[in-house]
This record gives C-alpha cells, sequence and structure tokens, in this order.
C-alpha cells in the first residue's frame, strides 16, 4: 500500500461505518419507503453510495471486474447518464428487493474490494476518485436523515428516528447586523484539501459594501412574521413564490402545526413545542426571502457570504453533536453560527464560476449539470458531518425545498 | 356459546389463518410498499381486515370497548365516512409504522378478543357482521395476490412471490358457442347462505337469446388480435378505451413483454414465456371489448352470465389450488371454466337492483356508493377462496383496471 | 326532383336557417371562443354541421365532387376516425381562422350544392343521411347554447345572448308521486318516422313497479337541499360524486351564486335573481343522485322513464318558445314537464339495447362508440327543437356534465 | 402645457398610434383568441396598455377621477397584487366582451383624458409614470407579434400576419471570435434618459478575460446541431433541460417543421423554407445552452455582453424594418448584430444588481418580483422597437420560453 491509499483507506473504512450508523435505529420497512420524488429510501441511500465505488473505482481499477450484482448497475444509479439509464427516481420506494441485508451485504463486499485494491496500491487517479467518493457518501448521509425525517413527517403516528437529547435552555442575543467593506475578492477554493469542481476556479470579484446578521434568524422571528399575516402579503414575496405557496398551502414552515395558538414542530426525536429561541428551519428560499424583506432586509450573495466565513473556524453544531437539531446561537462577538445549524438560503443562483467546466465522462455530472433553477445555501447543518464543510462548500436546491434543514441568516447593504 | 356462535368462530380462525398464511413468504419490506393507489400494501390488508372487525365487531358488541391503538381507527379505515375521516389511500406507502409485527400483534389481540365475544355468545346481528367480516377478508385476500404481484412487477428483479407448480400442458378444445333461449329469468341471491347485499332482491329479468363461448379467451387468440393490429385500430374500441389505451402506451395485458418477437408474462412465481393455452389475463374491459369486437363478438351482459350459470357447479381453478395463475380450460361439453381461472369482465354497469337499497350506518357504504363508473365482473378467479364465490356473486372494477386477475368470455346474439 | 327528396329539401333549408338564427345575436368573437374541452367554438358548430353535409352527402353523391376547403375535411371533422385524423378538440379555440364569414360561405355553398342534388333526384340511401345530417344539426343547436352560455359564464361582465321575456309568475303544485305497475314492456323505436340507431331495437323488457314525480324538482325544493348541508354529507352521495364534488369545489349547481344570502343564477338573458318555483337546472348526475337520496327518492331508470312517457304527447317548453330558460311547471293532472324545460338525468347507463350493433363505417361510429362512462338523459330541454324529440330519444353525459339544461325528476318504488 | 409635458404629449401619441397599428391588419376574432397560458390576445393587449395609464396616471392625477368601465380594473390588471384582484391570467381567451371596438374606445378614451391631463400640465411624477407607461407599451408591442405568431402557428391553416419584403440573398461570414480583457468595469444604467428600475444601480463588477461570437448563430449552424443528434446527447444539456425537452417533445427551435428531408420555418409572412444564413431563432434557454455547448463555447453571461455593446450604436433590424424576422448579419468588422434581429440568452440569472431595492406601491411590482427563475436576454429583437433598447436592457424570461424571437451568440473564455 503506497502512503497515499493509506491516508484513505482510514477515512474510507470510517465514512462507511458512519453511514451504517445512521440506517441503524431504522427498520428494513423505514429503510424501503419513499415518501416524494425528492427523497429516496434510506436502502437506496446505502446501495448508491456504494454503487458509486463499484462503478468508478471499481470498475475502473480493479483486475477482472465482475459487477456485484447485474441489475444493480440500473438500479442504483442515480443521474449518471454516461453510465447508462437509471431506475425511475420516483419509483424508488418500488423496490422491495434487494432486502436491507441484500444491500448491507453488497456495502460489505464493495468495501472488501476496495480494501484489497487500496492495499494493492493503486493510481492517484484512483485515489481522487475514492475521496470525491468519501465527500459523495456524506452528501448522503445527510440526505438519510432529511428523507427518513420527511417519511416520518407524513405518519400520522409521528414516529422518532431515535430519542434526542433535551435541547438547553438558552435566551438568544438580540440580532445585530456586521458591516463588512466593499472590495475585489478572491472567492473560491484554491486548496489544500479537497474541494468540489463548483468551487473553483478561484477567481477575483467585487463585492460592494454589506452587512450580515449575526445569527441565523429564530423560530422567535420567524412565528412574529407569520403572526403578522406575512404568508397573506404578496408585497413580500416573489412572484413564483407567492403561487408556489397557494398552490402549496403553505403557511408555516414544514414541519410546523399549530393548534389552539400553540405551535409545535417536529424533530428527529418526534414532535415538541416550538421554541423561540431555536433557528426557524425547515423553509424554502421563497419563504426565506419574503421573511428578509418583511424585516427590511435582504438574503445575502454568496460571495458575501464566503467573504464574511473565510477566516472562520468551521466550528459549530454538527451531526456529530448527536442533537440532531438546531441550537440557539451562543452568545460570541461577531457572526456566530456560520457553520452548522441550518443551511442558509443566499439569493445567488447556482452559477458555474468564471472558467468553470465540468469535466469529461461520467464524473462531469456531478455538479455543471444542475447549474439551473436552483439557489446556493452556505455553512452546513446540524446534520452535516463538520469534515464535510468549509467556507467555499456550495450547496443547492431548488426555491421550492424545504424538506433539508435550510433556515435564514439576514443581510443589507452597508 | 350459542349454536350460531360456534358455527361462525371456526370460519373465523381458518379465514383469519389463511390470510396470514397469504403474507407469510413475504418480508416486511415486500408489505409495506405500494405500488399505484388502486394496490395497498399487504401489511395495510392485514391491519385494514383486523379494523374491520374491532370497528364493526367489538366497538359495537364488547363490553367496556377500548381501542387496540386510538390512531388505527383513522388509519386503516378505508372508505367508512360514516365511522370518521381516513388517511389519505395514496400515502398508505408511507406507513413504516406500525411495523409489520405490530400489525401481526394486532390481529392477534383482535382475534383474541372476537374469540372471548364468541364464546360469551352474541346477538344474530352481531354474528352477520363477524360473517360479512370474513366474506369481507376473503376479498383482501385476493387483493394481498394482486397487489403484491403489482408490485413485484414494477421491479426490475421481477421477484417471485413463491415457486410454482409447472402449468400443465394441455391443449385446449376449438372455442364453441353455447346457444341459450330467451326468457323472463329470475336474478339475483335468494338465499340460503351469505350473500353481499348488491346480489339481491332476487327479481324478474327478461333475457333475450344469447350464445355464450364454451371458455374463457386464451393467450394464443388474445396475441393473434394483437398481431392483427387490434390496438392500432379505432374502430373495434369504445372512444374512451381507445383514448386511454393511447394515453397509457398500452399495446398489450398488463405483464406481457415482447422482445425479438418472444412473449413473455409475468406471473407469481415470476417470468415465463406466454402459454398460448392459457386463459388471457389482466386485461382491462376496454381491452376484454375491443378484443370481443375483433372476434366478431361482444361480451356478456350479467344477466346471460348468471343465467348460464345459475345451475353450474362452483369449481374450478381457485386460490386452493396453488396454482396462483389461470389453467387452461379442461375439455368438456357445455361451459367451462366459469367459475375460477378469470374474473369475466361483463358489458354490464355496476347498478343497482330493482328494489336495493343501501342498509342505513356504516355498513350501508359497503357496496351501494360504488354503483357508478364500473363494469360488473363474474365467476371468480384462480386466486379467489373457493368458499368465497357463487353464481349471484358481482365484482366490479372501473373499465381501465388491469391488475386483477380479468379475462374474457365471449358472447354473442343468438 | 323526386317525390321523397322534395320532402327532404324543405326542413333542409329550414333547420339550417334556424341554426343561422341561433348565431345571429353573437359577434365574430362571441362565435371564435372555446370556454372548456367539452364545449366548442360557436362558428366550429356552424362548421362542422356543414362538414357533416359535405362528407357525408355531398362527397358520396355528387358527381366530381371536390372540397370547399381541403383543410376543412380536417379541421371540421368531430370525432370520425374513418374519416381520418381530427384537429385537436380542445383546441378548437385557436382557430381565429377561417372567419365566421368564411365559415357562413362555407355554410351557403354546402347549401347550394345539396339543394342542386336533391333537385336532381338521390337514391333512399342518401337522403336517410340527408335526414340523420338534420336531426345532427340539430343536436348542435343546443349545444350553441349550451356553450355560449358557458362562454358568457366565464366571463366577469356576465353578458346576455339576448333580451329573454319575462318569466311567469306562477306557483307550481306540490310534488306528486304517479305509481305504474310491473309488467313486460316494449322499449325502444319501432317507426314509424326517424330514430338514431341508438334507440334500437325495440325490445321486451320487465320493468317493476315504480312511482314518478309529477314534475321536475325545482330551484326552491333543490335549495332546501342545498340549506340543509346536502353538498358536505356523504352518505348522501355516490363516491366517485363526492370526491368530484370535493376536487372541484362545486357547493351548488352551475351559475348560481349566492351574496349575502341571496342566490342568482345566470341565464342566456344575463344574471337574475333565483326564482323557486322554475325547475333546477345545471345540476350533474352527481348532484342529482345525491338529491335524490336526500328527497327520500330516486333517480328513474330510462325504462321507468320511457314507459311513462310512452303515449304523452310532445309539448312543452322548447326552443321555439323563445324563453331559453326552463319555466315553472303548469298545473296539469297525471305527469307534467315530460319534455321540454330540463333534460332529466336517469340513474341508467348509456348502453347497447340488446341486438344493438352499430354500422358500419364512418356514421356507425355516431353513437356505438360512446356506450360507456356516460348517463342516459331523456325528455328533452327548453333550447331543444320540438321536432327532435320523442319518447324514445336517449340523450347521454358524463356523470359530471352540467353545462347542459339538465334537471332532475324523482322516482320511487312502488 | 409645460416644457416637459410637452414633450411627453408627442411620443404618448406616436407610441400609441403605433400600437393600434400593429392590431390593424387583424381581425376581431385574431384578437380575441389566446393560445397558450404565456400568451395574451392582442386585444388584451391594446386593453392592458391603457388600463395602465389609467390606473398609474389619471386615478392619481386627473381631477374627479371616474373609471371607464368599473370591470376593467379588474380585467385587465395583469399582476399588480396592490392594485387589486386580477382575472385569471390563462383565461384571458375566454373574453369576447368587450368586443375589440369597445377596447379601441377605450383607448381612444384614455387617450383624450392623458392629452387633457398633459395639456393642463403635470408633475414630474406623474411625467415619470407616462414615460414607463409608453415604454411598458413598446414592451406590449413586441408581445403582439411574438402572441399573434403563436397563435397562427397552432392553426393548421398557417395565416399569415401580413406579407412580408422577400428576404436578402447574403451569405453570412464565417464565425470570429472577438476577446476582451478583464478588468473591473461598471454596468448598468447611469442616465441620462429613460431606463427600468432593473438596469441599476449603476455598479462596479470585475469581468475576467472572455471573448464573444461575431454575430449570432444561423440556421444552417444550428442545422448541424439537429443533425449531428444534439437533442439526443444528454451530456450536452443541463439537467433541466432535457427532462423539458423529452417531456415536451422537443426536437428543434420553434416554428422549424421537416419533411423528407426539407425544413421550413414559420415567419409571420407564412411558412416559409429554413434559410442557413438567417439567424436562428425561437429556441429556449435550454437549447441555446445545449448548442452552445455542442460548439465547444458557452452562452456570454450579461456582464460579458453589456461591457462588449457599451460603445456599440444601436443599430440593427429592428420592427421599423418592416421585416418582421431575423436576417443574415452584415458582413462587418468587430461584433455585428448586436442590437435587433434576436434577443440573445445569456446565461444570467435575472437577479437584483447590487443596492437595488423595487419601489414602493403598485409600480414596485414591475420588476423586482420576477428575479428568480428567469434568464436574461439581451440586444432586442426584429419586432422591437428601436428607441425601447439600450446596452443596459435586461430582457428576461423563464429558461423554456421559446415564442420570443430569441436567439443564440456564443461566448468563450479567453
Amino acid at each position: 500500500m503506497n502512503d497515499r491509499a493509506e491516508r484513505v483507506a482510514e477515512p474510507y473504512r470510517s465514512v462507511r461505518a458512519a453511514t451504517e450508523a445512521l440506517a441503524a435505529p431504522l427498520s428494513p420497512e423505514d429503510c424501503a419507503l419513499q415518501s416524494m420524488p425528492d427523497a429516496s429510501p434510506v436502502k437506496w441511500h446505502l446501495a448508491h453510495t456504494s454503487w458509486f465505488f463499484e462503478t468508478f473505482v471499481l470498475e475502473r481499477a480493479e483486475p477482472g471486474f465482475r459487477p456485484h450484482h447485474p441489475a444493480f448497475r440500473f438500479l442504483f444509479n442515480s443521474y449518471y447518464q454516461s453510465v447508462g439509464p437509471q431506475y425511475s427516481r420516483p419509483d424508488r420506494g418500488l423496490l422491495s428487493r434487494p432486502a436491507l441485508a441484500e444491500v448491507l451485504d453488497y456495502r460489505a463486499a464493495v468495501d472488501e474490494r476496495v480494501a484489497v485494491l487500496l492495499a494493492r496500491g493503486v493510481a492517484d487517479e484512483t485515489l481522487a476518485v475514492v475521496e470525491l467518493g468519501l465527500h459523495h457518501e456524506q452528501q448522503h448521509q445527510e440526505l438519510i436523515l432529511t428523507d427518513v425525517k420527511h417519511l416520518f413527517g407524513a405518519n400520522p403516528l409521528r414516529p422518532a428516528y431515535r430519542a434526542l437529547p433535551a435541547p438547553p435552555r438558552t435566551e438568544v442575543a438580540p440580532l445585530r447586523f456586521v458591516a463588512f467593506d466593499e472590495g475585489l475578492c478572491e472567492l473560491g477554493h484554491a486548496g489544500p484539501g479537497f474541494a468540489f469542481d463548483n468551487e473553483g476556479p478561484r477567481h477575483p470579484a467585487f463585492v460592494p459594501p454589506f452587512a450580515l446578521a449575526s445569527r441565523a434568524a429564530t423560530n422567535g422571528e420567524y412565528l412574529a412574521f407569520v403572526l403578522d399575516g406575512g404568508y397573506e402579503r404578496p408585497e413580500l414575496w416573489l412572484s413564483d413564490g407567492f403561487a408556489w405557496k397557494e398552490a402549496e398551502g403553505v403557511r408555516a414552515p414544514l414541519y410546523w402545526e399549530e393548534r389552539d395558538g400553540e405551535w409545535t414542530t417536529l424533530t428527529l426525536g418526534g414532535p415538541r413545542p416550538l421554541r423561540p429561541e431555536e433557528p426557524v428551519v425547515h423553509v424554502s428560499f421563497y419563504e426565506a426571502a419574503a421573511y428578509a424583506a418583511w424585516a427590511d432586509a435582504r438574503l445575502p450573495t454568496e460571495a458575501e457570504w464566503e467573504v464574511a466565513a473565510a477566516s472562520a473556524p468551521v466550528e459549530g453544531n454538527f451531526v456529530e453533536s448527536g442533537r440532531l437539531h438546531p441550537a440557539p446561537a451562543p452568545a460570541e462577538p461577531g457572526l456566530g453560527q456560520l457553520f452548522g445549524d441550518v443551511w442558509e438560503w443566499t439569493r445567488s443562483d447556482y452559477a458555474p464560476y468564471p472558467g468553470y467546466a465540468p469535466g469529461a465522462g461520467a464524473l462531469g455530472e456531478y455538479n455543471g449539470k444542475f447549474m439551473c433553477n436552483q439557489r446556493v445555501l452556505r455553512g452546513g447543518s446540524c446534520v452535516s458531518p463538520r469534515s464535510h464543510l468549509r467556507a467555499t462548500y456550495r450547496n443547492f436546491f431548488p426555491p421550492t425545498a424545504r424538506w433539508q434543514f435550510s433556515g435564514v441568516r439576514l443581510a443589507r447593504d452597508a
């Protein structure tokens, strides 16, 4: 085993094990169901992440490669047209077979074969794909939790993923705005370390003066918007957003419920009274933008966010805390909660950076072809792995998406 | 235990056990999924049939009744508006909880309580509802098999429910038409024995002269229609049927697949080459009617069918044969295959008989409110329990339904 | 000109002129628009009825036939697959060309050519098609009025087709039920005179004892059903009907509006306060059936209706009265309002009579292929031409249709 | 009349007259129909542009203002929630009334009242709204032509709006790329003269080095992409774009038709063989982006386009040329066809410029609320009025829109 391969083998084991640990509290039935086309069954996530290594690592680098199961290439291909046709995404919840146990066997078999490959030593190019596969798997770790939360949210029994620790009883400091000067900045990833291709190339950009809120908006602040009739005031909304809200009957963030004036929300530990000091979460871009307009502010651009976060440490409430829910912002000077708790919607369209070009072949499909109709989110959430995040990281979802742990940080012109 | 209660306790045990035996080959994942809004998860069938006894027997007759689980009244109510609101039918596949094991516990608890009730002795009215519940459960036994077949049909792995016995190698006799004279007949159930309310009242009807085919149409006969361009000839189709076919892209019966001129079909034992001598199955009313037009015939009315079947013994290929697939018609004089193998589409709208009125209360919703937009099928199928069938039995489905074991018997004016 | 041709030439002129008289109050814009897929622009009706004579009379019988315009064969074919493809029905409102004036020219040219043909003398077979074309045209006369009413109903300006005479101020007699004995009856048309093929063959049918209401249900009676919460009580509705009502947000008959407890309705003369003594109109089959259940009655079968109407004179409020709206039932013994005022929904599925077979060729598509998913209505309406109606006439629409002048006559078992 | 009012009165007359001149070749029927929800009837455009002046000028500034017709406020409000509810956009084609003549009367009455107002002298604020109204009306002039083209495109008779001059027979020069250096540029409108609020504020932006194609892509170039299977190669497409193409069955630009290898397209003068030297037009953003990928290029950003066009004269093929169709690029050094012929899709999301905030009140709804899910187009088309265009002008449409005169200018990194 060459040195670099050794340096990958250990993270490989730990990332793969972390995925399975996330699935451990779930029954085979929990793992098989799909609550909407945008979400996938947990079992599918477990299989697809293995398919990624099988297809992009083993098939390319393993001598005498043979597929684990001939149908899996089709069943567990997410969207890689270059690899071949894909099983219909909205039908992922129709696959009672392979059973969860068979998928876990698939995982074990792939892990075994990757370990052998790494032990033998592999080309740097292959190692780079293994590393990409681990960051890819971390994305699916987050999706496992958001997707199973959505599934449980559709069940009148309101099951819990597992018991959660009692949330801290903290007051949050009043919102402040922190000002930044204008300037010609460098944005995007410049190494060292891993980054997705969409984080580069690093490039200059002129950023006008702006101010960012000191922390994420809270449930209490957002509830004031709701109670002020914010969902009924078209002047606060983007036109498409208002139409979406009307069509879907949206009147509050996803998972909020009101009965006799008492509000509850859903956590991965089950339903709970709404805590005003916690960050608001599970809002769409449209709701975030309307809330910002109501608060006499706006959403930040991703450039502003990155300028502000460039030198901040990656600290916060991540999946490793075990909270699995956003926590109140600790009192601290400057900007807090940049990383973790909630993904922060930006007003920026998910677009290629200047000079960006997707790579050739299937892995070129990873990011580039989605650069349309999506908004960038920054900073990570309470269900993101810490090692997955950095200041240049660009998450992206359509403006209607609500089932991610997405929240709001306000910005203003300065 | 009074005598009549005793006479019900034994069928109760055997019908309930038969349902569980049908679910036995399936995994918890198989039992949780729903392949389309018209089909339900096996787990839901297991629970709903227990809900029927809990709601209509225990809640009415058990002293000090308390519900097994407060949410089940809502979750497992199919369509009884008088009982209360119902969990959304197309979302039955989102319920990973209660787990299959919990549903089996629910069944056991209900069975125990019903047994105690019967042992104590109950009013005739209650016994009648128990008896209705058993025939209701037999309907769901058939649905368990059709629904799991549909689920497996959506899975590219094409799983088998269980291994099936090899089909017999028989030739079928050429189709004959058996003529019947016109006459003023009595139709509908007149007892003794159980019947659904839609089978009565028995009433006179004038039936013109007609002829019925000696057996169900076969795959070979239907394939000739397909190969003759039958699906592309609008003059053979009802207008709505042709539009349905175009919109859905239907080109052959459900589960048929063609590759390089070879046809296969799906059975509960997995895919198999199409056998020309077996009855064609999984056709919609629209396909059945178009095939009949092509064959210079028509579908029978339900009156014609009942006149022809009135004195025939209830014999044939039912679920008890273990074949779980239609079998070739044995050579016999007169009309064969009236019962079992495939449900036979009639041209009759599912309408109330003269003098019919649905009962008051929730059980009045059993049949009457569905008497619109459906066609009657007669005779039972290879997955019907034999004791569930009789000459007056009226099954009904919308003209587009294909996932039942539905086939074709031709008729002609005589 | 042979005698029979002469006997057709005069009705031809008067029926064709009547159609144009109906369009006379309308602007070219009124005639071009289409308010829903089920309705057609008036201009399309004017053209299609001419297409019928051009295609089925001139093209078959005129020496050296040449089409008036090569595109019209496609544009104005309604649904005759045997004639060729058809311009998309929901897009009929996209045809600003040909202009109304060109369509009127088309009519004149066809009329001229038919007149020449008839003057020359033609085969009986051709004369029969001319006669069919005239009855066909009368059907479209009624549709011109229902379709333009629907168009005007979608316009907030609520235009009037033309000023209508003031409705009579009459009280209606209380509803009575008139009983009929059971019996083996002959149903269907047996000549002499014209009938559509779906009215035959005449055939025996056993009709159980029944009673029919003495007149159509009134607005006042129906309003009591509305105010009694009839639209919110699922036990009164067919299952599909309740789902339809919920999905469409239906709360009253089409064209009814309520403001501050005052009800208005729309007539071809514009909006007007609802008059309790007038027959209720513009209800779907589902509403009619629910109302009947609420009134402790049911809808009649078409056999019952025909038995009751067989010897009644075809008298009533037809298009010739110029009222263009249903009028209160005059006081009279026995059954009133059988013909005219409102089409009466029956509970009968639109099905072929025993021995019925559609003819060969395109004209065989006239009726037979629609015998599915429709309910029969009987008796004609205030916008039907009197000469178009008879006791055996079978009108048919899907159970959701409301834009026809459709109302309710109650029936009961006797 | 104060001086400034005088300076507005003349353009008011000429712009309003130009609108009516565009409608002059059309019949009342042509003006009443709506071919899709995104398009409006010509009559509606004529009324809505008058509504704009009535609502935002007369109602605010005319002493004793009374509405021309009380229902028009509702009927002809496009999307101004602050003004009140709006008649349903997809139903604009259901309004046969008011008649075209009445709408022309409405225009005349508004014009008369605006003239009186201007003659009396008005506040600068009012004049600014009049000026805005004229630019607004010019936008609708372009829409009148695109919408009637779409309507005629749905009519199998393929009517012509009017006879067009024969297109010039020119060869186009081979495509060159013109390089631009990177730099910190100023973008956006800085006066003097009118601009929409979305063109400001003027602001610095860093633009990396780039190259722009010397002219728009031609039909011949685009046809090579089509014939090379460009519509079947997912690797060239954005993911949403490929799914859109599949769902809609798109295989070539809108209005292209192929028969036996011969391609035709539709112009406002009727169908015509496709001319390879003319700019390709009626492509969506998705098609433009896929074509660019195939051509080893990309779409420009709007910053790049504006930098390149900043000092170019506004010259080209506009509505005033009377061609009403894109013309081949004249041979010229540098960049040609920047203005006129076809709107050029950029890759830029339609977003607010730094410091942009929509104004308060209804006119604040003009642009800001649409800044989501749209792409910017630049440069104007062959149906834009010349005085309407400038280098900072930002047009915007969803990425699926094809019925505008939208084309492609390629860009590359330099």
